[in-house]
């Protein structure tokens, strides 16, 4: 009798985006000739940059010609795109980082999952890891490690018992601080989904001294680190190897989609040190690097031979060009968002160095209630701060992935609407 | 102090495609002029058609328009081509499978390792899963569940305690028979990597029969389906489906690889039909669409729209002619080599229904013995079959993936080798 893993039992139902369809469905029923604007979603809307479309027709024609054909590429990625990865993200920032630590992805939210699978399961009882997230938090980090055992069934709350929960609230900028309990992988995301928020190199430097102290690894998931703006100052790392002593402490997440607009283009990377070590059952070290080459040569097929030079192009002088016009664009739409709700009377968080603003709703409201009456009275639909987690209550997030007319249309209707 | 996942510490060092290339560096180094010819490699030559870069170029071209602009895709991937799928691959072959149990993947092998996350991890004694494998056996069946904690250690043949082995025999046919013991999940891959044979529909049917009296799980792997040689009868099933009863015990995994030429360009499939379902710890029936679903929402990246747009011309009429003809190339390859082989005096298996030949070392010799042999004398590089298992021993494996010319010197220069 094929046995299932029931740790998958113990995840909640995906309420969030669910929920939203089905109030979304209802209010439609009634008031068919609303013109929604959908303000809640986290994909990209602008055209994928030219350079990164040159390319692949170029890679597509190759696959046409016995001399440039294409078949099984290397189970990490190509050395080219390693390559220029390694030079343009890390070298010429500083960081020590060789191509051969970075590992071409499908995305951010596939390796984040898979990552676990090198690493113990099971809770810390049962020699698994002590797992931190932050409170509001990406939901794929909870979920992933549910699924691998590493927690109890979710309480009244929706949060899981097992997991150490950093909340991130008004009063510490949105920014996590170091627990006061041991914890094995912390998940850090900065520039942050949903809160905009971003670590600063001396709270990140807190981290990686912690997490050197302890023997944790940090995942962080810099997936909105090119929407960091540089022209505050450089406070802000675009990479944890930006910090002294991460090459033994952090794994990278890095991600095309929001960057180059590849969400539907697909592709990523993740960095893992060498020097990099966990623990086995009897406490020796073990390299991190060589388990992920295994677990990718083995469980992985990797990334398309065309999607990867589309990458390549990133790396252009016209790829990256275009990008940052893309990166331009949005942070210009955070702009127009933040003024307008800001002269409206919100109080809004992020949107300074993240695509996302993070906004309390007006009058205590709670999240769905100002959610249904945002849907109501300005037909635009946002996402609820409580879906993120405990902490997000009282809070609304909104995404400046959108046309810039789109964006002008929803702050012209939220102008009517009464806030205090 | 973060703890590794310490099966993969089990495993054996993934022997041998390094050894192979030890040994050739090493021969390459006393014979620098020695002009070698790889028949080792289960990997396409050919250019990808025609049909399917057409389609890439629009889908990238779509990629650089507001309107034609695709983002995030849904997880399962597209309906447009689940539906192909579904239409082509099944419906029009009487099998009962709808457009939402098939499942779009970057390829075969991340689907059979991912799998298994669904899925009792641990050996049996501690709630997991009696897991069975043809030996020879494609690795990766094998390699992840060793990293999911099914087994103990490799022993010293290289084989896993707690794995049931079903040895694949000239005596059997290479066709496996129903364990006297009882498994949960059972691999079965036909038309067969590595011994090129395929199960015929008596066969199957004993096995979906096994797996429904028993609650268990067939994991059928059809990633050369499209090699089978349909004038020949239409007794071998090119789908688990078209058995009856099959939907309540079996997952199908496709591939676009070796049917359209896609190695370098990735794409694939899963079934997993609404009627299959495994056991929770107590024993209730849990559906595996369900979670599979939950598994590719919450930890899989989909497949670049450009990918899907390529896959779904492979169902246009100009890609089916133009795939139809790819198989008959390297089909025609694989004929020529058995027919030269046999003419040879070797004792030949396969290639009829698959582009592999599994051959019989001559004279008695171990696979390494002859590898050693054809290397030195003719210049050819062959994979030792017991590099897939202990019932590989004194067999090799061909592959037909290679241009004509180049099987026509390799044949050449095999029939001067002395066999007998």
């Amino acid at each position: 009798m094929a046995r299932i893993n029931d740790h998958y039992l113990k995840l909640s139902r995906g309420y969030l985006f669910p929920e939203i369809a089905r109030r979304v469905a209802a209010f439609t029923e009634q008031h068919p000739e609303a013109e929604l604007i959908r303000m809640g979603i986290g994909d990209v809307t602008e055209p994928l940059p030219e350079a990164c479309r040159v390319a692949m027709m170029k890679a597509v024609d190759d696959q046409g010609r016995h001399n440039t054909f294409h078949g099984y590429g290397p189970a990490a990625g190509y050395a080219w795109l390693r390559e220029a990865i390694a030079e343009h993200d890390f070298k010429l920032r500083g960081c020590d980082i060789d191509a051969d630590e970075v590992f071409i992805s499908h995305g951010c939210k596939g390796d984040c999952g898979h990552l676990l699978d090198i690493l113990a399961s099971g809770d810390a009882a049962h020699g698994g890891n002590v797992v931190a997230v932050t409170d509001p938090v990406y939901p794929v980090y909870v979920d992933t490690n549910v699924m691998a055992g590493a927690t109890g069934p979710a309480d009244e709350h929706g949060e899981y018992p097992g997991l150490v929960y950093l909340r991130c609230t008004a009063e510490n900028g949105f920014v996590p601080a170091i627990p006061g309990q041991k914890a094995d992988l912390i998940y850090l995301c900065s520039p942050n989904n949903p809160t905009g928020a971003v670590i600063d190199r001396a709270a990140l430097k807190r981290w990686v001294d912690y997490a050197n102290a302890h023997g944790s690894i940090l995942l962080f998931d810099a997936a909105y680190e090119s929407y960091i703006n540089d022209d505050a100052g450089d406070d802000i790392p675009h990479s944890v190897y930006e910090i002294e002593g991460a090459r033994t402490c952090a794994i990278e997440f890095r991600s095309f989609s929001k960057r180059a607009g590849f969400t539907g283009t697909r592709c990523g990377y993740t960095v893992i040190p060498k020097a990099l070590v966990g623990r086995d059952a009897v406490g020796r070290p073990v390299g991190l690097h060589g388990l992920w080459q295994r677990h990718q040569s083995t469980k992985n097929s990797t990334v398309s031979y065309i999607v990867q030079r589309g990458a390549e192009a990133v790396y252009t002088e016209a790829g990256r060009a275009q990008c940052d016009g893309l990166v331009r664009f949005y942070m210009e739409n955070a702009r127009l968002m933040r003024a307008a709700l800001t002269a409206q009377g919100f109080t809004c968080f992020g949107g300074e160095h993240a695509p996302y603003l993070w906004v309390q709703t007006p009058g205590g409201l709670s999240s769905w209630a100002f959610f249904d009456r945002l849907l109501a009275e300005s037909h635009i639909i946002a996402t609820p701060g409580s879906g993120f987690g405990r902490s997000g209550e009282g809070y609304f997030r909104l995404s400046a992935f959108n046309a810039r007319a789109t964006v002008l249309e929803a702050m012209e209707r939220l102008s009517t609407l009464a806030v205090a």
